[in-house]
């Protein structure tokens, strides 16, 4: 068992560090399961590792798995599609990447999806909200932002697109986290008998 | 075990006859399982069912699931995002429901997100094409239609989406079936000694 996930603090290996280890472990006669959490093909990097694979001539398989961005507001309560309210929901990355310019048109994404899933967009939440905003995003649109989804760590914080960075702050929520912004956010609310995860803290919207 | 699936040529059950029986069995003390293909939250009417668990006053938990908008193009080797590719996705219906407007905003899809997955959207391919060809989507996007995905009756066909109708009714592909735009979907081919679910027949683009 070889960890090479990322923890806050330490080094984590390169994505290339990653696929030089799955290829050296394969060539020396080992059948290799590369564990993820979530889904590898859901902003999970499978595509790179699986492209390395074919590339050293390694054969492989992909295990679809849960991935954050439906899981998470799940476990709150929140659809990210619910019939008559959300017929639509994106997925996006927060995170564009080291010196690369931000690949969501966040402008465009207003009133082109109705539901908003945000995974690593925690450092840059501010100049998300922003976009969106200016992109014509109705400020008391709901919103929340979930920390440690689904762990007994998880922390939770809902309130209107246009407070959620300042309610963040002051409900200090850690990361990583998960971005849900749209509607179905409210609809948890007439989930009155849903037991959602246990969490030893969070604030209520 | 009670089957309240939809099935090709016959009744099926609407969703409120499915409510009641959940309540009613729950009501007659019994622990109720409600097994559903893919995620209950994603297009799966999850949300509905709890609604009207909730309105009865009956707890229940609702355990996420892998959804056919991941695993299905997974099965084929397409991620649905993919770094350098795609930075976001959405998973939409193309089924706006009965006597409903459609809730998708196509043309404002086109430009907003990377990859395009709809599902429930074989019966309207070619208006769906022509909506997202008049929002400005270039006519050579690479896109697939994938049917009874990740079972051995799966069948697809990959074209162009401009000659994704042509294609689809070419190779007479069925329903159930997953459409996915966008350029990840010629991201597969680099993908080549990557394991994909055995496919009886289908058609490489």
């Amino acid at each position: 068992m070889v960890f090479m996930g990322k923890r806050a603090g330490c080094t984590s290996p390169t994505q290339e560090e990653i696929n030089d280890r799955l290829i050296a472990l394969a060539r020396g006669g080992r059948r290799v399961v590369r564990l993820k959490g979530g889904d590898p093909f859901v902003f999970g990097r499978g595509g790179e590792e699986v492209k390395a694979l074919s590339e050293a001539g390694i054969p492989c398989v992909v295990i679809p798995g849960v991935t954050a961005g439906v899981a998470v507001p799940a476990s709150l309560g929140i659809p990210v599609t619910h019939r008559g309210t959300a017929g639509s929901v994106a997925f996006v990355t927060g995170h564009p990447g080291k010196g690369k310019s931000d690949p969501v048109a966040w402008d465009r994404l207003v009133g082109a999806v109705d539901t908003l899933v945000i995974y690593m967009g925690m450092t840059r939440l501010g100049d998300i909200v922003k976009a969106l905003l200016a992109g014509g995003a109705a400020p008391e649109t709901p919103a929340a932002v979930i920390a440690h989804g689904t762990t007994v760590a998880q922390r939770y914080v809902v309130a209107t697109l246009a407070e959620l960075p300042e309610a963040v702050v002051r409900e200090a929520i850690p990361t990583p986290a998960i971005i849900v912004v749209g509607k179905v956010v409210a609809e948890r609310k007439t989930f009155t008998t849903l037991a959602t995860v246990a969490m030893p803290s969070g604030v209520l919207g």
